[in-house]
């Protein structure tokens, strides 16, 4: 493991040509390190500077000047890492940025790993581990609605409702190691009754947290959605009026589209993770037989369907074999009239009776609308509102959360049996290691922190 | 053209995946706009905040918070630009980044141009134009050296040897001007003799500064460098060994290299722009016909030939032939004698005589330090050290200069043919203003004002 008490650096912006480059710095030596590479034009060190102001000067290689930048440095604990930190903002070629951090490192900078200022903001309790996920997922956001679910507001109430739940269990937890250890004082502890009820309200909180998923999911990571349908239903055709680029070869020859595309798109507040698949049928072309038998895999797989059918043509074998599909499926289906633009020959209100979501519309036309509304309708709950509810995005919290459920049930059958709270106790402890397993705070200070804050000084 | 008095805004960091994008404002309404976007936690707004502190905040988009960051504001003239920045660091994700823009977009900036923030610092005359050219050469710049000739320590010098040149034009100019319109005042000013001697002293510095041409050249550039020599003597070998990369495919079969390859390498301090040529000799092969042919072109614009013999054969016709054409170019050449781990079967002492710069090497091995350091000799300077003294290094410096030399050039024979100073004066007045094309400095300003200082106060 490499010491982290070592003054890290990194080319902080992305790689290649721009106007400016920021190299950052962080650790206990980054002042005395950067000292040593950038000189103020005409005033005192760096590091005699004040924190957070920006000064100008020049960047020396092994004494040479190799280009001049602004310069700021941060004070432990005021940097986003908690640490000593500072930043420098260079010309922004390829090899002047690289001969700039090769000054660093010259100067006794050690490279920084992959994300190890996020790291060392985590380890020194800048950010929590739902933040350096949510910030992960900035990075990577491919819709405005991603970008603000891993915004900083996100972030904040996010925290918060991890902070409401662990408060409540950490009072519950004091209160019983109080009562355990010090069973002759009156610490004004909680009844069994009183334990029960505040863990049953935790319980409907985790439970209310770990039903936003559905929605962070379907912003952030996207929703698996299969679109099927008979050959030259327009399928292709479809699926580039959401991906909004000509991705798939549009033809009007049945059986062109051969392999699986996949794709992940911003579709208005939500994100399809979006497989167009080869007609579902029966084929003697040995390599359409291969994405025939690919496309019903994904089919399986799928948290949406979108069962395309064409209303130019009377509905076949095949149309009403999808039909039966899509019921069997355990995954919403939205069944999309198609090519209504042209004379129909298919009665839209007998897809009424097998489907609960109906979309008519014309996918050469581009005009997706009403899809893209039904589509938001299905997945995002009309109760969350980005940036102003707790919403979860990663399967990773998702998991941790569904333990600390699990945990809780535990707790709450041992009061009910009417065991004693010593017994519930190791399972509330267990959900609070859980729930620091979610957001990665430690609890143990806390709770003792806690408890010992009941006791009178002296005590 | 666009109102020079917008607002603009642009991402300065390259685009792409990063820790950090910085995003830039420039201009009247700056901190206005900023004051929509950025809202600092808890404080006051950035427009009220001290001027280059870096203060953290929220980033708004239509009143919706997507992103927290950093930002630091600049009053004019104290910026880049001359004109009031703002700068804010956000989460360097594609969307994101994006995001933020159109935020300042939607805030009242326009979109800057390609080049814009240096335009406007050259138009606040914050930088000249040599400074701007550098700028853009230390974005492009591909070794240490070009970064080094391109920092703002080079730049300075330049700035300085200019300004050196404009000054005394200036001095001599506003001596004659002052003469003509005030012939019987006493003004203290240069003899035609004095005159003389400064214009021909400002040739001599305009004279040495054309000569850093030729090392600024081969710094930035590249020096056009021809590779030749019968088949299999080992030129893609060389090649390989110069530009550090397996880029020219190395086989044993003769005439394996059919097309012109070309490539910029850095090469110790300076910088080749390389032709790996097909092998001079006559073919049957069409294809490579072709490649003969381009190859004997090449050699014609060469700046530099390498001409290459393998050691471990007798030299025969094809050889000679080399030899000859070697000769006839005007371009320096280095006999490249290669192959030299192996038997040999040639008489180095023999190439001497024919070539007044000849190194040995294996080219197999790589190990090709004595070329490198020939070619160094022949084309930096031995008297100019890159950041101590001013070095052209782009040809249309060198073109406006050579226009300066020729006003002087004209204005010296007027002198020396006994003509009126106002004869002279003219060619002075060109060679100022062809100056001012080297780095666009305006003079006319300053010609006036050194006129009139020498006048007393209300005269």
């Amino acid at each position: 493991m490499r010491n982290p008490s070592s003054t890290i650096v990194a080319i902080s912006t992305p790689p290649g040509k721009g106007g400016v480059a920021v190299i950052r710095l962080s650790g206990a030596d980054a002042f005395a390190i950067a000292d040593r590479v950038f000189i103020p034009r005409g005033k005192a060190p760096l590091s005699a500077r004040p924190a957070r102001e920006m000064v100008f000067g020049d960047i020396l290689y092994d004494g040479e000047r190799i280009d001049d930048g602004l310069a700021v440095r941060f004070v432990a604990p005021g940097s986003f890492t908690g640490e000593d930190t500072v930043e420098v903002s260079c010309h922004g070629g390829l090899l002047v940025t690289r001969s700039v951090l090769e000054a660093f490192l010259a100067a006794g900078a050690t490279m920084a790993d992959r994300g190890e200022f996020t790291r060392r903001a985590f380890i020194n309790g800048k950010i929590t581990l739902t933040d350096a996920e949510a910030i992960g997922d900035l990075l990577e956001a491919k819709s405005l609605s991603a970008v603000r679910l891993a915004s900083g507001a996100s972030r904040d109430k996010l925290t918060k409702a991890l902070d409401d739940i662990r408060y409540d269990l950490i009072s519950l937890m004091s209160s019983i190691y109080a009562r355990i250890d010090y069973p002759d004082e009156d610490l004004g502890d909680f009844t069994d009754a009183e334990s029960l009820s505040i863990l049953e309200g935790v319980r409907a909180k985790v439970e209310k947290l770990l039903s936003t998923y559905k929605t962070g999911r379907a912003i952030r990571e996207g929703i698996r959605t299969v679109i099927a349908g008979k050959p030259n239903v327009g399928k292709s055709s479809l699926y580039n009026a959401i991906s909004g680029e000509d991705y798939a070869i549009v033809t009007d020859i049945e059986g062109t589209t051969r392999d699986v595309l996949e794709r992940t798109v911003p579709f208005g507040k939500v994100t399809l993770s979006l497989l167009d698949t080869a007609g579902l049928r029966e084929t003697d072309d040995p390599v359409e037989k291969i994405g025939v038998s690919r496309s019903r895999e994904k089919v399986g797989e799928a948290e949406l369907l979108l069962a395309v059918f064409d209303a130019s043509r009377p509905l076949d074998k095949e149309d009403y074999e999808l039909i039966e599909m899509a019921k069997q499926l355990p995954c919403p289906t939205i069944c999309v009239i198609n090519k209504v633009d042209m004379q129909t020959f298919v009665d839209i209100n007998e897809f009424s009776a097998h489907f609960e979501h109906v979309v008519t519309l014309s996918a050469k036309s581009g005009d997706i609308d009403a899809l893209r509304e039904m589509v938001e309708q299905l997945f995002l709950s009309e109760e969350l509102v980005i940036g102003e509810d707790a919403i979860l995005s990663s399967s990773r919290q998702v998991g941790a959360l569904l333990h600390v459920r699990e945990f809780l049930d535990g707790a709450i059958s041992a009061y009910r049996a009417g065991l004693y709270a010593d017994c519930a106790s190791s399972d509330v402890e267990l959900a609070i290691g859980a729930l620091g397993e979610v957001d990665g705070k430690s609890v143990s200070d806390e709770v003792v922190a806690d408890i010992f804050s009941k006791f009178c000084v002296g005590k």
